[in-house]
């Protein structure tokens, strides 16, 4: 009986040993460049007969999203999806559910690595620092002064810090602001977390409360229908004037367009975001400002971190071939598909 | 009675309405723009019944040290010099105490910004996010992929942090780390701290025990005649390869040559500076290193820091005058100066 056949589409990076030791079991053949036209015609030949899809985030810009269209060209033999990454936006899972085919993501192993991001971004957006280094690199310190002249920034006594959804990387940055001082960390949840989740953090019963409340809003929760532009035009009117955000999830939850908007005038008074709402081309105006601080997509950007995801995803496919059942299912197949 | 004469000699930020109500007490001279021959002709002239000085970083950069030469030239009336800020090297002590004068500075009052600030440029050593930053604004990251094409940092996980000098910063410092996880946090200081400050980290008896064992090390020790060129040639060598280096202190600590010629080979991974030798005059080659994440000197800037520094500075002023004695003298004259 032939090997299992496992298409890999994201490149390796810190993996080269497990991968190695997955082709005792399986096939594994790893694709690089890669055209939807091209991948769709190979899933109707050479692939037609693939069981498991590891992919990540870069197989997006290859691809494209795994959407309807594209599902509907998977082969029956099919049967495992394993992304690498806790946030799998660029996955449909409805249709994928409906074909029997299982999900599984990376959550808790990117929570670390996101929330230490997190809070360099929260740190540099209420500091001025990117206004600052700015204005160093540009020489100006001479003539500027204190900080280079730029304004000083604020801190977190007596700040309020409001943190929309309190999954894991929520809690993980929640614990790392704690010591920072702020007079309320106060979070948003679709549910309130028991409150040995809760510690030091006081939820709010709708984004309306935080954002009236919170000087520093962390944008910490999934994309999804729910989620676009979360962040629009009328939640940033209903915010304290000079407020800052943190973004380290997805790019689309906020409205990037308004986002601006609000830069400029001083609405917002600062942004740190690791996300885009058009990666990897985010607009150039937006990074231009003086008062955003960007990173490109670099939250989970850490040797260790990239070993452990490209690892859990090769122990998923790999519970999938051995037991039928891989081990970190999406939330939405959970109790819905029959494994 | 007239008056007792003041001359405050670094900009008014944020202490506007304390100055003011000083005025009620005594006669306040604020000077902007000053040479260090002028300065010195005024102490023997309009001047010559100055009682107390509050001074500040800037002074620095208009009337230069102060020195023995400078301290010659203050009339007998000086009783008291305000320092706002932490680090008061550049102030000497010694002739100041030998003329019985007293130097108060600002402890305390920085150690949260300092350390967020230090916070900050840890995770961005750490991270690459500095190079990444750039990549992104370059415009290269659609051909760079993850990161823009950086590579990837590293993860507190498994590292060992070492702390030099475990002073109210250092703590303050290390309790914002306590979260990130490292494997261990160790940190030198003259004397073992009691174990109530102790906590979450473990004391070597020497800095190149220190060194050895660090992946990530942080300065946070006073620069005096004992740690000027602390961190040379000689010291970087005996580091682990890629140690990162983070310095919010102040400049003279590290011999900065002997930094950048090791941040160019990759001895040194990566470095995250607020502080300089030659301010606000750092070498454009030092701030073009890819590995290296600068900021103009913000550990305090910030505006409540920057308030109640000055407000400090006020209030061992106002000390000085009604009580005698100054609040926060500084420790060398502790226990010397008879107030």
């Amino acid at each position: 009986m032939s090997k299992p056949l496992i298409l890999h589409t994201d490149p390796v990076r810190y993996g080269q040993a497990p991968w190695t030791e997955m082709e005792k079991i399986a096939e594994v053949v790893h694709i690089g460049q890669y055209s939807r036209e091209q991948f769709i015609a190979d899933l109707h030949g050479k692939y037609s007969n693939v069981v498991a899809i590891a992919r990540g985030y870069l197989t997006g810009s290859k691809v494209g999203r795994f959407d309807e269209d594209l599902v509907s060209h998977f082969p029956p033999t099919l049967k495992y999806i394993a992304h690498q990454g806790a946030g799998y936006d660029q996955i449909d899972i409805e249709p994928l559910t409906k074909r029997g085919i299982q999900v599984s993501h990376c959550p808790d192993i990117v929570n670390a690595s996101t929330a230490d991001s997190n809070l360099f971004l929260l740190l540099g957006s209420m500091r001025n620092f990117e206004a600052g280094r700015r204005q160093l690199v540009a020489g100006n310190w001479p003539a500027g002064g204190f900080g280079a002249g730029v304004k000083e920034g604020i801190n977190p006594t007596r700040k309020v810090l409001g943190i929309i959804a309190m999954g894991r990387i929520g809690r993980a940055f929640r614990d790392r602001c704690v010591p920072l001082g702020f007079e309320k960390i106060i979070y948003y949840n679709r549910s309130r977390l028991p409150a040995e989740l809760e510690k030091d953090s006081v939820f709010v019963s709708s984004i309306e409360e935080l954002v009236a409340q919170a000087d520093v809003i962390s944008i910490n929760c999934p994309l999804n229908k729910a989620t676009h532009h979360l962040i629009s035009d009328e939640l940033i009117s209903k915010m304290k004037d000079g407020v800052i955000i943190v973004n380290t999830a997805r790019g689309a939850i906020i409205d990037e367009q308004s986002l601006i908007k609000h830069l400029k005038s001083g609405k917002v008074g600062a942004a740190g975001l690791d996300v885009f709402e058009n990666e990897p081309r985010p607009p150039k105006e937006l990074l231009e400002l003086p008062n955003v601080m960007a990173l490109p997509h670099m939250g989970t950007h850490a040797v260790q971190t990239v070993f452990d995801m490209e690892n859990w995803v090769i122990e998923n496919v790999k519970s999938g071939l051995t037991t039928g059942k891989v081990i970190s299912l999406v939330p939405e197949q959970q109790g819905v598909l029959d494994v």
